[in-house]
């Protein structure tokens, strides 16, 4: 796919500030690579199941157990915000290619009422003592309790952090030194905010000395 | 690869917290799923260029177009961060299969006088009106400004919010929306510590509307 010496062109900061809003959006989304998607299980206080995709997503430390999410709250997000803020517990579920059209389909600005479960054909599922819906059709599925909620005045986005509770997941795929080889768990990735790709694993590295 | 109905194990916090160290960051760095990696240039105020990956990167927002990114300041990846602060540009190069073991190699605990674009065998590459230097080797190019600096002292890291100047990459790739199909331009992602992966598209999809 890759051509070897393509010609560049160089887009500018005033180039980007002149595009429509819709192919900005499509651009810029577009450059920060390959993201980590997956779908967000939350419960309401009158509980109401919800799921939704998320893309801004990202490891924040190992040693405790960190990962951090950035949500806009303007956006079909806004339930999934109220309900961790409500209840602290929520789930990380990686997309596999057998849904992917589904879990896309979560992006949709349901009302508050309806459950993206349900419109979705998608099946939660409850562990006994964790209070946030986990996806049964992810072979992938993590359980994440909220720490901190940061506003980020600078775009009126929100970040929170979250520790890992616990990562449901086959045993299988956890190799001698505890890296987990998550595409043969299936799971995908996307760009942009509607592109879904399957990986292909070129190698590991070992640990890099001078 | 995917096994449809695998056998899932729960793991839970305390059997994380029990982990070696090495093993829990292998696996930590593994589940938040494929990471957007790049290679950040610098230069310090005394004009010495610096190179390092990092793939705790992400998309905060594109109107303004926004990156975040987060440094552990005790690693290797420290040279960056003070580079960064002194100067407040740099830039995010996209990696491709040509240069990936390279650029792996950038995360070794070089000196601060080693250039990791000499050790490595890379080249560093300089628009007429930007301080930090590119990298020649990749075909996606990405120019920042740093714009806020966060201490997360639930970690110890940095968190910083960059705005986007400007972009360097092959016009054909871009789409009629402005999606960029940065599959095109050979860029890979990044799994765990240490596992690259090419991609395959499956499929674009619509605007998901209920």
């Amino acid at each position: 796919m890759t051509t070897q010496n393509p010609i560049l062109k160089r887009i500018k900061k005033n180039e980007i500030l002149e595009m429509e809003n819709r192919f900005r959006a499509n651009f810029i989304n577009s450059i920060s690579g390959f993201k980590s998607v997956g779908l967000i299980g939350t419960i309401s206080k009158d509980n109401k199941t919800n799921l939704a995709i998320f893309s801004q997503v990202f490891h924040l430390g190992a040693n405790p157990a960190l990962m951090g999410f950035i949500i806009r709250p303007n956006t079909s997000a806004r339930h999934t915000l109220e309900n961790i803020e409500d209840t602290h517990f929520f789930t990380f579920n990686h997309i596999q290619e057998e849904f992917y059209k589904q879990a896309h389909q979560t992006s949709a600005r349901y009302p508050r009422e309806v459950s993206e479960f349900e419109a979705t054909e998608l099946t939660p599922y409850f562990e006994n003592d964790f209070i946030a819906p986990y996806l049964k059709e992810s072979h992938f599925r993590i359980g994440l309790k909220l720490e901190e909620k940061h506003n980020l005045t600078i775009n009126n986005t929100i970040f929170l952090i979250a520790s890992v509770q616990e990562v449901i997941l086959n045993e299988e795929i956890i190799e001698k030194d505890g890296y987990i080889d998550i595409e043969k768990a299936g799971t995908i990735t996307s760009s942009g905010l509607d592109s879904y790709h399957t990986t292909n694993k070129i190698e590991r590295l070992p640990y890099a000395k001078p």
